[in-house]
């Protein structure tokens, strides 16, 4: 809802002005109403089309008795499992209501008024918003081939500059920087800002030279990686991610963190999910045909796509998106335009069940028949 | 945690050098570990010891399926039952991960170093974290007979307020103002002052000058209310509260907010929850009669407790509270200490089962007998 004139907005404090108001994207059940269709198929949301696996099922399902009871607000076994599968401290770990949570903590802790974050143009939405929310400035790098272009962003650092953002691989384009690039950047940055690397989408990721940024924590007393359990490990409705950094940053993150943020079974099933290496193994495997499979559909099909390592893949339709994303809304297929990252060409489709990729597929090549 | 010579600390947002850090409670497991005991009795976060009633168990139920799946980001059909319920259009309601979150929110908008919130003397421990996350200034007024004294908190109000804190019921006294002198004292606000009307424990109130501070909103525009499901409708482990307010205020909150902060099982549950007016019923008598437990124990035992119109009731144990929390502990009673509210001779009791009650008193009165 936007509203004019509101006489509140002159209480607030700085940022909130600027911000945007969240959209609430519509319900696939709305959808369904409104577009007469039934059997809609959902690739927006870069979702895992196989959910979670046995392992985080049977957590959610031993909770059950404890619905009445408030979660652990230190996230005592989840941290600490968490903690050995990273062969780091405790202490390091920052739980968060989905990652988007943790990079909210990172802004609210270490962003004000009269100080500024860095991020490349097409990177995650969620950087700019966080930035603005709590009226600080961003400075936006403009992108090399769709990715992070990183000398651009060095160049933008300042002394102002307390956070820059990196999504590695990015969201919504695809694209990903090596290690040696990355660690080299990471390492020329002044001590006065933290480098967040938001590795939400690692686990679909092959290529031999992408790192592990956890593995730089102890270099880099600055860094912060942030992960999440709504991709590979197939649990977005529970809301669950964490940031890993040196201790002492934590330790400030966690004085913001609301104490109850993460629910009792988000904590339950995130515990059981990062030790159930078959069930990513599976999701990964999934996700790799399923790409396969709309490369080559596009090739065939002639249309441009940035070459993504993630678990969806934007594509170039060649005209204005938003009427193509209609008429595929009518044949019950759900997309992402991304028309808001300044790609108004472009569709970002999640991987899906093979059916599902099929199904969207065949309607693209219906629609953009010449 | 708490780290000394922090180098970090001095890249940090005004407000957070002074923020104490969260020590999250130890979870049962622990406790039962440490003490060695393995029947506990949990009293100590105000929790219904029913749990949630039967509708919002099958809606859990319902949504498993969905697992992998985002929640939905808007609260459609949340939102949607919530205003019908409280005959309220759905752009008033502004969605939380727990009523917690709502009040987090309501700083972030309004609050900034320089404004000034105002709350009573042994209120609800968020209203100053809430505050000093965003470096504002907390103005405390004394408490009267434990609870709220409007007059002093109106005295407190200048033009730098920009909240002010109102919890009916309070938590941890249990104390609650009348609708004559809090409607009062609303009216006496000046408009550029938001005003948060808490009515976490509102369910388990029966006093029959007990006001129902939604029914204001059209009266105030800038009053806000703000509910839970954590407390009477038993759903603490899944986080679900809501505020409630003028239009222009909740698209405010609504820049703030995580557009996935409250997930989907919490979504699903809630919006069952708040029909199940049986559950509410039965989990109110139960309250009622627990408390009654209480209160006739503490005047046989010769205790002062304060009176309670909450889940819980605050006993002073005539001594300090911390060894007789220790000596509870090893007997399995978990119970909460409130010396951080500068209550230290008390304990605050939440209402368990009748059974549960009685092993608590029995505890009590082995201890403190003379």
């Amino acid at each position: 809802m936007m509203v004019q004139d509101n006489p509140f907005l002159a209480l607030t404090a700085p940022g909130i002005a600027g911000l945007t108001p969240y959209v609430p994207g519509k319900p696939v059940s709305e959808l369904e109403r409104e577009f007469g269709i039934s059997d809609s198929v959902k690739l927006a949301s870069n979702e895992n089309p196989l959910g979670p696996g046995p392992r985080a099922r049977a957590a959610i399902a031993a909770q059950l008795d404890e619905l009445g009871r408030y979660p652990d607000g230190g996230g005592f076994e989840l941290r600490r499992v968490l903690a050995e599968f990273h062969g780091v401290t405790q202490s390091a770990v920052t739980l968060g209501n989905g990652s988007n949570d943790v990079l909210d903590l990172v802004a609210r802790t270490f962003l004000q008024p009269g100080t500024e974050s860095v991020f490349s143009q097409y990177a995650f939405a969620v950087y700019p918003i966080a930035t603005q929310a709590v009226g600080a400035t961003a400075r936006i790098a403009e992108a090399r081939d769709f990715g992070h272009d990183l000398e651009a962003m060095a160049a933008l650092v300042t002394d102002r500059t307390r956070v820059v953002w990196i999504a590695n691989p990015n969201n919504p384009t695809g694209t990903w920087l090596a290690a040696a690039p990355l660690r080299s950047f990471i390492s020329s940055l002044p001590s006065t800002c933290m480098v967040v690397v938001d590795e939400a989408y690692t686990e679909y990721v092959s290529e031999p030279d992408f790192p592990d940024a956890t593995h730089w924590l102890e270099s880099f007393p600055n860094l912060i990686v942030t992960r999440t359990f709504a991709k590979a490990h197939g649990l977005a409705s529970l809301r669950v991610g964490y940031g890993l950094s040196d201790p002492r940053v934590a330790e400030l993150l966690n004085r913001v963190r609301q104490p109850f943020n993460v629910n009792t079974f988000a904590q339950a099933a995130a515990a059981a999910a990062i030790l159930d290496r078959e069930h990513v193994r599976a999701s990964v495997e999934l996700n790799r045909a399923g790409m396969r499979q709309y490369t080559e559909a596009f090739e065939r099909l002639g249309l441009d796509y940035i070459p993504s390592v993630g678990n969806f893949i934007t594509v170039d339709v060649g005209r204005p998106a938003g009427p193509v994303n209609q008429e595929l809304l009518r044949r019950g297929i759900i997309v992402r335009p991304v028309g808001n990252y300044g790609l108004p060409h472009h569709l970002r489709i999640s991987i899906g069940l093979e059916s599902e990729n099929a199904r969207c597929l065949a309607a693209l090549e219906e629609l953009l028949a010449p």
